[in-house]
């Protein structure tokens, strides 16, 4: 518990920031992972990696906020949703608390891809407003982000949901799944010709519903613990050495 | 598990839906607890009572949202608040998530005194858009709510801070207490003649280290888990015949 | 008029303000009051009050606010409501603006209790913002504010509306008054054996209408002059000290 | 009092609003009015025409809301400014709030030219959300206005600010006004060749107190009781032939 | 090109701010102009007479602004409205922007009498909270405003819309006008007795297609292109000797 | 002229709307572009493309919106920026006013990086209270968007600035270019090895002037109008080819 900020006393946090700066805030979102995840995991795998780097690193842990950007996925059960701008304003007032007990080096831990436009407009406001400067992580391993060679374990050859990648990093975390419900994503009745000859060139607002009918992406039946870990073990180490070169500078 | 909401599948959420309309949403602060409690503590506590009720009933349970509104709090470190408005707007947004799903009986179980006033409002203003009642309780035993009788195991007369009363309640939860820190209030310098004249009939934006220099009001150094479980499960008791008597109507 | 801010010319003002800061701002409402009062009570009474205040103590009064926040009172005609928001941008910027004129020592004379969360938000961002405390004091006699013991005088045990404690004070300050429509309270249909049972240990947006089916609560026919005059005399003189002690600070 | 909207009991709004449903808002500010001229003077004007076209006509007056958009004067001691978006949200709320009872015909009773611009979006909005015209009337003798003709009483030529016709209707409405005070302007040291050049022909945010030293424009030493009487009686014959044309429609 | 801010590169744009600080902002609306005149006409106005008045006096313009307030047009085709609130916003940060880099004399060059209310709010907000001075110029001639002489060529004795005096100006800044289609206009259906009597005297939100049924005023079909030029000389004689003024202060 | 809605009567509108249904909304930025491009580029190429597409296809140019999100630009002389909530006011407002017209198939034509996260959230806040898709389309070749095979003409090999594929796209469009102005990109002093190791890992508000001195990014020195019409041709191709499938969904 010596890493989570929210654990300690007050006094032990004082005795932190003589000493550091650093803190990560973990982000997520409560809404539908198809048939076999829970509900929490975009939320529950951003505090279970920030845990694991922070124990790697000595940092401290925020309170993960657990609600997020989901409005795509209303139609399925389950799904909670803030609006953008009460997001926004989370995010910044979070920061601007930490900021204001000293923690100058904030790392957005985000575990939910719709979460992005909205750290990113937060931590771009904090900057103008505050003069610091705030880092947003995807805890998910990505192409163009941290832990991108462990996705070679992985079939799947670009982003999906609650999906081969996903499940397998639930696994290998402790999430509840129940992976015999899991199920292959087949294109749905409701997506046309025209929306799968331009759903990479043209951005709109897709609900979420529109491109799957049981509400994940991808293959799950063919996700791993092991997989999972190995996926988990490049995340954490690489988050983890962003976070001892945060620490230098 | 089977009580989380966050911990369930979208299909198990589905099922529950087709039987129950009810749903137990938590809601803390982060925000220094004195010398001795974890910074948790209004979230932390709000979060294992509504666990507690909801094995009793039969309920589910949303995420604890761990950002409340402690403004008074910030010149202690580790303090974390929102914006009343933005306070409103998330627990206005994540009851009609709620409501969109099916869920017409919200109770919102709050465990920071500090909240009182943005859920009321959030839950006035739902009433009026959504035409949907939400139900405001306060997790602690008080004089006029739910455990009130037994708050006579306490020495303490009125409301505190990290106290006797909410001291003891953390130790028969389990939360994370340094009990050897723990101190009696003493006036500080800070109170004037003035200020003790007229605290209770004025209302003002009293900063909290003006009315404590540690951090914490009464005296932790009395708490027992004894008494802690005491009021727990009278607390838990009366909640669930409340949360009963809800699903009937 | 000489205490009556709005009542002097420019140069009278910086005058009263070479020799003081104090000022008192009286809020109020526009909402029904049953069957016998007229529906800008609380806005009168705070005005009143304030006005027997302001010549005990030599302190200026700044027009009364009229509107405030009486949603729950929309069902019964002639009742008109801000929005929660507005109301603490109205009461926040007339205190910036006294602030501003070099008025350090705000006493807003509340006489309505459905403002009391937005004088309180008001407050608190005008203390915040400006490092000016606001003092927010009822212009009734409230248990735990000014003029408690004086509530003595009435049977009734706790707080009404357009009730015996409030008629009696209307009474004795002038107010328009049919006292013989004034009705008793008897339970309404639409109140549940629920509501009752737990009426005061849950908040929930209960709508007036609910509650009283003639718009007002308590025993209004046992109000008389004189209840009211002992009620007025407490309350002003309380305040009045409490004036006089706020000016030595 | 009968045509006190504020001043009556639910029940009589109730009758009234069985056989009409008209009703006058009057609003002004709390600015500074020179040196000799009561700071509520636009509020204090906007109500007395108001009870006057009341009387004569048999409509209702709502509360006159006494803040208004000053920011212009707040460099002279008492002004009293809300912000733009403030007070447009006020007299929508007040409207829609009236609507919601059955008043289908408002006639907002201005009293300060600095609100001008606020009604006007306010009655925008409250056209566009609620299908109701709101009407939006100068209490003042106005060129394009109600009672120009009477305006030939006056020697001044355009408007001014505490001048010649506001203090001859003040006098004529029984205004608190210290006559001996009343000051002639003269061209502040302030104002450059420039500013005078184009004064009228390009709009700017221009600070009241860098065109008059005094607070006032025009001259009020020749003001009378005699003319403002002619002025008001003009206003409130146009004003009540205007509320008899709208009880037709 | 060289007067023109948007075409030229950064470091033109910083020569020419190491000796001038003046710019034209031109605002405009995109709103139907009846059967015969292009949509863009406020906008295109507004650009056309501030590059002339930009060649004649050696300053620069910024990107007109297209949208504008035109709420009460929306029921006829091709009209684009922004709300009250969003034109402010935009004004006031382009404004901000300008003053940012160096601009310290900002004309703003309106085209649209709708947006009149909003350019002023603007400046108003500009000035308290910037301390800088914005000018508010409207490009047609005017009564009160520029080019007020020139106005005789005209038949018409007050404002219109796609009127005798717009389409000539149109004519003579070369427009897009199918003259052919011009009409004139004659009192519509929808106009009662009330409304006509009234018009002047009262203001309120009347929709455009309630005084005309063609979407114009007046009568463009005795506009020509001699008049347009005489009104547009005119106008850009008096804005630029008002711009050469203003490099002086 | 046929294809540009703002240069249109209303009587040709609504003939067009009689048969179609399409817009084009071409939206950018004003903001500097190195040393040798005008700052309008955004909106120039936005608007540019729009018109060659629309005159393939037959559908309708609104006006431009030539203002963008460009505060990490602020460093830099003539960058103008509107905050990020006003950006998605002005995009959702516009396209509400085209909804309400009847243009049910609005494709936003962005020009600018920096307002995508703006569009995409004005397109899901449009879907979501008016039930209408809108379209997000990037004018310029991009990877993962429309034109992206002709990107090979180029030697860079990711985005830039002011770069190679963007002056030579400029200089096919007519854009005003200094071409013996640009300059290659080197690292700038501001730049750290941390940023290096990081920058396309962790996404963070970084200010432009900090990842280039001359506020270009790329090497435009070998930029060409060949290079460019084959950029644009493709661009140009593609997207009419989106729009044809449009208007036959």
């Amino acid at each position: 518990m010596k890493n989570l900020l929210y654990k300690l006393t007050r006094p032990e946090i004082e005795e932190y920031l003589r000493n550091s700066d650093v803190v990560l805030f973990p982000v997520g979102s409560t809404e539908q992972h198809g048939k076999h995840m829970a509900i929490d995991n975009d939320a529950f795998t951003a505090l279970e990696i920030s845990k694991r780097v922070a124990e790697k690193t000595g940092v401290l842990v925020a309170p993960v906020m657990p609600f997020g950007y989901s409005i795509h996925h209303m139609k399925f059960a389950g799904s909670i949703t803030l609006k953008f701008e009460t997001l926004v304003a989370v995010y910044k007032e979070v920061c601007e608390s930490l900021i204001h007990h000293g923690f100058k080096k904030i790392v957005i831990m985000n575990g939910h891809g719709g979460n992005i436009n909205a750290v990113n407009q937060a931590l771009r406001e904090v900057r103008s407003e505050q003069g610091v400067i705030v880092y947003n992580v995807m805890v998910f391993p990505m192409e163009d982000g941290f832990g991108s060679d462990s996705l070679k374990v992985c079939k799947q050859e670009s982003g999906g949901h609650a999906c081969e990648m996903e499940t397998s990093v639930g696994l290998a975390l402790g999430q509840r799944i129940i992976i015999g419900n899991a199920e292959k994503w087949t294109p749905p009745k409701l997506m046309t010709e025209f929306d799968k000859k331009y759903s990479t060139k043209v951005a709109t607002a897709r609900d979420f519903h529109e491109i799957t009918e049981i509400g994940s992406l991808g293959d799950p039946t063919i996700a791993s613990i092991e997989k999972g870990e190995e996926m988990v073990n490049a995340v954490v180490r690489e988050i983890s050495e962003f976070v001892e070169d945060l620490k230098k500078i």
